[in-house]
């Protein structure tokens, strides 16, 4: 009896062996001209944080980040990439290598069509910023998911959350998408908790309480190892 | 002699002894919708590095600072603001209490013309972003500069650098600026260095070689004491 309840303390270390995890963290920056660029408020904690749970247990971690203020987890196979187009260029690269993918980078969505060769001096009152649309990294990963590859999302909302979130899961092919809202406290960019919502494919959703950023980690991965069991 | 060359080497401490110095810090974030924004390659270094220096030389420190991923030097008093339009009333809110003001902040020249009050969804293959321009913090330091007051700005060029920090030291009625190329390596935003030019008010020019930023801060504040002596 003392012995099953040792076991049942002990974390899950290594029940994500022998596989590659792939994630993405921070905000892609976009740049306007030499020194100004549009970006996001992620602060890749997220991301670093399901990083480091995944070696932690086990996984061999391909860590594609934007620049953020963090130490990447040791261990951890880092590519630093600054724009959501190099992050296309980035994951679509190491996308044969994995058994998971999570997509915790906040990338832009759309970029400035140009980019000024020099800063641009302030001369008139107004200024007209042309945008374009950047290639949606989650679509392009869900039409080309191989058999066997999990492929989890994210989505930060500020308004009507659970119908953004079942049509993203949808239409990009996900197995998992973790929807927040930002505009609650405690949830979302910059804070050390978040709020999340896991929404799967067949429309069901788990409404997770606050929670650090670590601990939701670990929870994700949790999910990830559920579902490949429920597909092999 | 011995002592003559122990007193050489005692670094200049509290030499700022009664001044009040407020000095600005990092990049503005100028507001797109709730997690989207402009902003630019300020670290805040400079900044921070000018602010634990003058604390450390004896000075009340007042730091304005946007989001950074530095502590702020112990001891130091800090305002914190995200967006230029902040900056500005919080700048102008602290000015009559400054001996000595240093703009390191790069505060961004535009900003949207509205700030979406929902996260903008991706429906366009383009987007046109209307940016009007932020007040000029420096410019309306200068005009309003009283006896006594001295002003330190800073100008991160791309081209044409002594041309356009002559005509600025000129125009914002400043004692000094600090120029640098930011597309020279090791020059500029992010790096823990920086090749600055010390631009007068007479059009003279000092080029410093190559100085980590708390030395190059140290240097600052050396030429902010000496502007004071010359005109008591």
């Amino acid at each position: 009896a003392i012995i099953n309840r040792i076991i049942e303390l002990i974390p899950p270390v290594g029940d994500l062996g022998g596989l590659t995890v792939l994630i993405t963290a921070g905000g892609t920056r976009e740049p306007i001209d030499p020194v100004r660029y549009i970006s996001n408020r992620s602060s890749g904690k997220m991301g670093y944080s399901l990083a480091g749970a995944a070696f932690n247990r086990g996984a061999r971690v391909i860590l594609i980040t934007t620049p953020t203020s963090l130490e990447p987890p040791p261990g951890v196979d880092v590519v630093r990439v600054e724009t959501a187009l190099e992050m296309h260029d980035a994951v679509m690269n190491r996308y044969a290598e994995a058994d998971v993918v999570i997509k915790a980078a906040a990338v832009a969505d759309y970029r400035p069509r140009l980019k000024a060769e020099q800063k641009i001096k302030k001369e008139g009152d107004t200024l007209t910023l042309e945008l374009e649309k950047n290639p949606d990294i989650l679509f392009d990963l869900g039409i080309n998911k191989m058999e066997g590859v999990t492929l989890v999302g994210f989505a930060a909302e500020t308004e009507n959350l659970i119908e953004n979130a079942r049509e993203k899961v949808r239409k990009k092919n996900l197995d998992l998408l973790v929807a927040n809202d930002v505009t609650l406290p405690g949830a979302g960019f910059g804070t050390d908790t978040n709020i999340a919502k896991l929404i799967y494919p067949d429309g069901s959703i788990v409404s997770l309480p606050l929670m650090d950023k670590p601990a939701l980690a670990n929870r994700i991965l949790d999910e990830v190892i559920a579902i490949r069991s429920n597909h092999s």
